[in-house]
């Protein structure tokens, strides 16, 4: 079983999972490989995966068979596992606990494409439908405290199977950084009285230099700390803290922005290279006036280095104004701006 | 120049440097690069780097030329500059600060070597006790708050030339992490009446299954939460807050663990790729019972997903103890080691 362990001094949790390798050569190359052949996640594949845990698909097909439109497994290389209680035990300075929790592969599509942007809007309305799900579902499960949606998209971004996926992991305990976030915005909140995501969106749209889209109901900007080149947020305009309340007519709309601001960041990456995370408040908790649900987009185009890791302060080389602006330049449909890009420069 | 700004959730802060780069093909490129030709941190190349700020030279050899055993110069692409006073300023919701401080490289050896471990111990005891001077001298200018020394080596870990360096960055404010370090470490003393470091070095060398090696004077070790694989952390015996306080014997001894230490994870690394940070405590306080000085080399294999940018939560494939067997058993000597597990994988 995995073990959670905590650093003494910081409170990080770390999950040591030993089953993801055995030898320095083995992580070695997962860390390289990108294009395994035959594709565990393309239709047909069904077999080379572990066990459904559900599945979008026609009426009349079969669970772990062909006939799906998204599809949910476990994780092969599981970072926790779901069986047992996530027990606790202390070694002298130091506290651990088992490993449980859910780490699943949300796949989706049955076609072999690699970037959100090559999904319909249809399609990924029912992937944003599926997060919602999946969540609702982990959150009645009392051992998980947290549930974490993200996506890897490019080896430099830490993706290990190029077929379009997102994963979502669950956690016995609440994670530093999201206790981080709430504890932050739950002091702006007793200082000010309101959100500082809902003042933060009122401040980017009344001064819109860092706004790359705006929908009726979504806003996505560029943040005025930005860590990286080109990282993006969408907020909803509603405020909400759990992501499991998005409303259809939001999933509708959060479709169409996410496909483009996506789109937009593919065309200026090439590769495309970027991680995305769904910031949303713990399972134990009901809709807290202090926390806001958000996606944070993070292109990783630049390395993360000592100064980042010795001091947690990032050096962007991007000025998230002028980030903004070359965002909103692209148009709308990605190909035609590639080729235009490519006349330009080439 | 430069703005450093900050998150107004969790109070990370930001530096948007931009003259790093000014299109997108710019900083693409700039992470890609590795092989500099001509390369200016060889000996003969002294006028393709910034102003010298100090070397260690032969008598009787100039400034900016030939001569040096190790050369401290400005950054060609200063993350801060030393002109101007932080001027702090706020925009509604957001606060930024004028971008002053430090940024220096410490080319540690007139020839083109790429690992700490080709350093002569002789020579890397010069470059610890530069690290020491340089932040001596930055601890004099009154508009600096710390001193973050470090290096990367090897593309992955964010090195962009390859020819052995470190580097330092001095900036206006505490970095977060260095915040949160010190506050955990306070938590403790007040707690238990001693330094966390020092109890851990206690448990450590009762039960050294983590532990890579010991001197009278410092001991490697992999830590309990290890974040990465083959993390380890060199931490004097010596209580002390500060590395400006180090004394020329543990100088010493220092070196000769490092390059022993880092020869190892060399050793296990192909290519070599890893980040070290010198951990120490900020310029304006003296002697802190709670904080004890170390150095944390981060190698890095395993690539930083959405997971750990999403939840600050690692997942490490290797158990500590694991590591720090296959450590212990590579022998002092790399190059020997080296054939000896080509001869066994081949």
């Amino acid at each position: 079983m995995p073990d959670l362990r905590k650093d003494p001094i910081v409170g990080r949790w770390v999950i040591i999972a030993e089953n993801r390798a055995n030898r320095p050569q083995d992580y070695t190359a997962a860390f390289q490989a990108q294009r395994k052949r035959p594709c565990p996640f393309c239709e047909g594949n069904e077999h080379l995966t572990p066990d459904e845990i559900t599945a979008c698909r026609a009426s009349g097909t079969q669970r772990n068979r062909e006939g799906w439109r998204i599809r949910v497994v476990g994780n092969k290389y599981p970072a926790l596992v779901l069986e047992g209680d996530p027990h606790q035990h202390q070694d002298g300075l130091y506290k651990a606990m088992d490993g449980v929790g859910a780490h699943e592969v949300i796949v989706e599509s049955p076609r072999h494409i690699v970037t959100t942007s090559e999904l319909a809007e249809k399609e990924l309305r029912e992937v944003l439908a599926v997060y919602r799900d999946r969540l609702d579902a982990l959150r009645q499960d009392g051992r998980l405290a947290y549930g974490l949606i993200f996506k890897n998209v490019g080896a430099a971004a830490g993706a290990s199977l190029e077929h379009l996926h997102s994963q979502l992991i669950a956690t016995p305990v609440v994670p530093v950084s999201v206790q981080e976030e709430i504890a932050g915005s739950l002091a702006f909140y007793r200082d000010r009285g309101n959100c500082v995501y809902c003042e933060m969106l009122g401040q980017e749209l009344a001064s819109p230099c860092r706004v790359v889209l705006k929908t009726p109901r979504f806003v996505a900007f560029e943040p005025f700390a930005s860590r990286f080149p080109f990282e993006t947020w969408v907020v909803p305009a509603r405020h909400a803290s759990h992501y499991e309340d998005i409303g259809n007519a939001e999933i509708e709309e959060l479709a169409g922005v996410m496909k483009q601001v996506l789109g937009k960041i593919e065309t200026v990456l090439e590769p495309p290279a970027y991680n995305y995370v769904v910031h949303t408040a713990p399972f134990d908790v009901q809709h807290l006036a202090h926390y806001h649900w958000h996606i944070e987009i993070m292109p990783r185009v630049t390395g993360v280095a000592g100064f980042e890791w010795g001091a947690g302060f990032h050096i962007n080389p991007v000025a998230p104004e002028q980030a903004a602006a070359l965002l909103r330049e692209v148009a709308p449909d990605r190909h035609q701006s590639k080729t235009f890009l490519t006349r330009e420069t080439g």
